[in-house]
């Protein structure tokens, strides 16, 4: 085998030199495993569009993988800006996937060649990669053995290169101490608690309770929570954070609870070019997926026929709210936020 | 027709003398409208259970009038005594069911006669129909043309006689202001406010947005929320209020957000022997219905195969959170619970 191969076996995501992109449908979990080869741009755009790749640091590293792809089977840069262009606009909250492909395009109208592609996507990947390594090793310093840890959506290695965020931090605590539980919120309306994070921690044996979104603030009354982890899909200058609708909830119940609320992500999710959250753009989806639960084979509808519903993705949770960020930067805390380590241009 | 016939045509209760009762299975709203005859003690205890009728005035109510049919076709006062014995301990948190049971057992070993029965549970229809008119006439006063009010569960027609408890209120002041918008909480995990609520909305032909109960806060955060309505399933003598799962983590975000957060339910609802919520038992459910969602035919879960999930029915709000419980005795503040209206012996 040529040195020139490059190969990624991921457990959510598939790359090989020459071949298309695979990504394992996270729509379909838990019930099915099925990887979608993503040969061109209109399967790659539905892909993300349809949650089929998911989780702000995934979206991104997908689209850069797609675009190697790309750039092995056509001479046209046209072709690979035009797709880039596609995919930077498949989303609109998330970061990470909008930081890549503004480097991306502004790369290739300077290199005006396709030949570093590959190797790119490969760094982003092996960047992403480290910085959930570097943001477990950190998280874990923020808890105890025996922590209960409740978390929100999916963060795990579905969602990111290595471990991921908030659950690479779960997860190493739970390698290290042994006996770390988890409080699992199902996530409405598209269920990546109840599917994906279930899915995740069941296969890594850490022990879990799943439970309604409601729920969360009963648990926390109980005195049953010690703490909340959380990932990002974007991060203003003043530390305001975008994350799973749902979250911003999880915040105030926290706070009035006097519990530690930690925001996991690596730094490719931070918008220096953003004040404060009320910039980010919020994503709203279908009335269908709140009307009922969207299966990969049929849509229930359990409410009252084409009633009106509101389904935003995200949610915004102002800084204040917000014990620390963990980014492969360190612990950050809102001194260093106040110091503009978020305006830095990092991203 | 002779006058001893009595006759009760609600929305999810029919009652006629002789017959068995009819009760809507609201475990099959809004897709179909079934009227399950509760013929025997089996069918009644089951429909309780399973939520077929539910709501806490509902339960109450329904099971007085089961009795009455039963003692129209036995003469056998201990079968009467036991079927009383077996609703009152079918379901754990709701009060108002225990009071009837308690006061109908009583007046059973009083009179050792059946014929009272009747008259027993239709003064109760009525006396419930009656603090729900009372309640909302109250409860609009509190609120402004325009309001968007914010609510959880299923508190109207379907769960109370007359137009309900928070629902009633809501109903009324449409009617009176012509603008009033509801926003539904969906109300995870058996989907009251997303099945049940939306379709008394839709019938009654007030706007109202379901959203999932995640969102809630982030309405609040946009100050698209004037007022938040939920009912109650028992009150302590503090004012502690035991409510649908869910209803915690609103008060608090209305407590975040500034917002004032109604309690509205009858006074049979209140629970004077309890000093404080902390005595209110919550009703735990099976996690089936946390890992998917129970549909009539088939439940179908879509979490991780029997993985841990914890359903507990209720929560309990503290009376700190509460801006003002409103019953048929009127809008009670923190003084009137303070000074003892609800430890005085009321039910």
């Amino acid at each position: 085998m040529s040195t020139d191969i490059q190969q990624i076996n991921h457990v959510s995501l598939k790359y090989k030199t020459g071949r298309p992109l695979s990504i394992l449908d996270q729509t379909k979990l838990p019930l099915e495993q099925v990887w979608v080869d993503c040969s061109d741009i209109n399967i790659m755009e539905e892909a993300i569009k349809k949650l089929k790749v998911r989780g702000a640091p995934m979206i991104g590293l997908s689209a850069n993988f797609f675009l190697s792809f790309l750039s092995k089977t056509t001479h046209d840069l046209d072709e690979v800006f035009k797709a880039s262009e596609i995919l930077k606009n498949s989303r609109p909250t998330a970061v990470n996937l909008i930081h890549y492909m503004n480097e991306f395009q502004k790369n290739l109208m300077n290199t005006k060649t396709l030949s570093w592609i590959e190797a790119w996507a490969v760094d982003k990947w092996e960047n992403d990669k480290m910085a959930s390594n570097r943001m477990s090793t950190l998280g874990v310093t923020l808890l105890k053995p025996g922590a209960r840890v409740l978390t929100h959506c999916n963060t795990g290695g579905l969602a990111a290169a290595g471990g991921g965020t908030a659950l690479g931090v779960i997860s190493k605590a739970h390698e290290i101490f042994g006996n770390i539980h988890v409080y699992v919120d199902e996530t409405r309306p598209l269920l990546q608690g109840g599917r994906l994070t279930t899915w995740e921690l069941s296969q890594q044996k850490i022990p879990f309770t799943l439970i309604c979104d409601n729920m969360a603030a009963s648990l926390m009354q109980q005195e049953k929570v010690d703490a909340v982890f959380v990932g990002a899909d974007r991060i203003a200058s003043n530390g305001d954070t975008a994350n799973k609708i749902g979250t911003y909830s999880l915040a105030v119940n926290a706070k009035y609870h006097g519990l530690p609320f930690y925001v996991v992500a690596p730094s490719t999710t931070v918008d220096s070019s953003l004040k404060t959250g009320a910039e980010i753009p919020v994503e709203e989806r279908s009335p269908e997926e709140v009307r009922g639960f969207v299966h990969p084979e049929k849509t229930f509808s359990w409410a009252a026929e084409n009633c009106e519903a509101y389904n935003p993705a995200f949610d915004v949770t102002p800084a204040s709210l917000i014990t620390a960020w963990i980014t492969e930067a360190g612990v950050l805390k809102h001194e260093e936020i106040s110091n503009g380590i978020f305006s830095k241009g990092e991203k």
